[in-house]
């Protein structure tokens, strides 16, 4: 069994090769070959420490993989990370545990490649103004994953207050070489042409008259009951899509939209990313369509980077 | 992160030390202290290829646990085990995965030690006659296990047809000591004190007519919907204990028992062994009681077995 670190993680692997992975990954699930595992969950002896389980089949690297994320705001305190992240890559045809992967990095970057793959296929093609709501450290992943499908020159953080923004554009410039301009929300709305929203939010970050025909806005927070980042005017009225419809339904943006009575499970089940790769679902049909993506995260995304991990990592070690 | 492997816990770790770590985290899981979380379940390309992650906190050692484990019948073929597993150790304090823990081996250690411990509260001290019903390589561990709790001096293993016995009985021998003597299945029944089962069943494997008073019966095979391995009417009438009655509901012996009407949920849910430890729940009140210990296997077996083995193959590194 190899042991996959996350200092070479770091190290080696980038936004571009996990974009890559991820989006066969959602191909192969949106041709119906791979398998998404239900999802568990329970807490430690305090019930903020929570352990989430994801785990699944991804056909497009031939890998089982089960991924345990922990999170525990208690460690701030401790001067640790509150999120730590370990995927177990299983071999399909031998049941093998092949490697152990350190995934708290690479968690970030294969957050970041689902909402970039969604500007892929849906932003218009001259999208150059991103939007990013939420100064978290998974900001600045999506930042840079999405300057790697459009030619982002421009990029508007959502101000906060008490939020140290010198040290949030410094991270930005030193990761993609972009300057951060902080702006008011409802500038930043109006002004952008992709929109990424990062928060933990439970109630919308940004109000659906803001958002110009021809927006894209791919909205990663959403990952629990009770979650929202967007009102559900918004993504009743535009093209929407999500990683995985029946956990949207239940932990995404989508909950919103079903209990407010403007879509059935039915209705969403065929809005997926994967759908779209595979072209069994249309994309943007004009510029002034309002393109919205809603990811939750599956475990595909989970297996194919590790799998790429581990596959760049154990190549730079025997060189 | 430490890695345990299967060799250093195959060379370092004994049944005594995880009957006795087992023991302790049903304690605590009957004082109500440690939490099971769901079980998530999936197959790969082959729909025969299930993994099976089972997860949880154990108080008793303050860990929290994820075990992948993963069944392939396909690799008898390839020459390889057919099972394998392995846990990854949470630090309950920091959200740190602490160990990647090898379980295959210790996974036979951590069975047998539940069955073993329902026996250790259970069966009659006098018990010295053991039978085993299924020939695999658990039915080894479970003979280890048992002869740990009580003196043990005579076992019985059912016949098979087709079935390699002298193999059984050596590898019995190598790790006991014990003699196996093989008898058909209706004399092994009325003349044991101590019934192991351990077997992939479906129907039962013994009938209720042959059981004496004073036996006690350890079920470990049930483990699925539909699996089953002794009749309705023995479990009915004996004193009737499980690891974790909501899972053995539904995929362990109890799920026969309410489907024929002989017990509700309700009824069976004080019944378990974490109870009977706490004395919360009584336990054999007269010799000629009849128990029987279902087994279908939770995840704070497994972080308790995989904390044990860390301690000690990290103290056998650094001797």
């Amino acid at each position: 069994m190899l042991v996959i670190t996350n200092q070479e993680i770091q190290q080696h692997v980038g936004a571009a090769v996990v974009i890559d992975a991820v989006e066969k990954a959602f191909a192969a699930l949106g041709r119906g070959e791979s398998k998404v595992f239900p999802v568990a969950r329970g807490s430690g002896s305090d019930p903020r420490h929570i352990t989430a389980i994801k785990s699944g089949f991804d056909a497009s690297t031939g890998f089982m993989g089960v991924k345990a994320a922990s999170y525990n705001p208690g460690n701030r305190t401790r001067g640790r990370a509150s999120h730590t992240s370990t995927t177990l890559l299983i071999d399909d045809l031998t049941a093998e545990v092949v490697a152990v992967v350190e995934a708290g990095y690479l968690n970030g970057l294969r957050t970041a490649a689902a909402d970039a793959i969604a500007v892929k296929y849906l932003a218009r093609a001259d999208s150059h103004r991103l939007g990013i709501i939420g100064l978290g450290a998974q900001a600045v992943f999506e930042i840079e994953a999405v300057a790697a499908v459009r030619p982002i020159d421009t990029v508007y953080a959502a101000r906060r207050a008490g939020a140290d923004t010198d040290r949030f554009a410094q991270a930005v410039s030193e990761r993609t070489g972009l300057t951060v301009e902080f702006r008011d929300v409802e500038d930043l709305a109006r002004q952008a042409d992709i929109i990424v929203t990062a928060t933990p939010a439970t109630s919308p970050v940004l109000r659906d008259e803001w958002i110009r025909p021809g927006t894209h806005v791919s909205a990663m927070g959403s990952d629990n009951v009770g979650k929202m980042e967007l009102p559900v005017e918004l993504v009743a009225r535009s093209l929407f899509y999500m990683d995985y419809p029946d956990q949207s339904a239940v932990i995404g943006e989508a909950q919103h939209l079903l209990a407010a009575g403007k879509a059935t499970l039915a209705d969403l089940r065929h809005r997926s990313l994967g759908g779209l790769i595979c072209a069994t679902v249309s994309g943007r049909s004009s510029a002034d369509d309002i393109t919205v993506f809603d990811s939750s995260g599956i475990a595909i995304q989970d297996i194919a980077a590790a799998h790429a991990a581990m596959t760049i990592v154990r190549s730079a070690r025997s060189a």
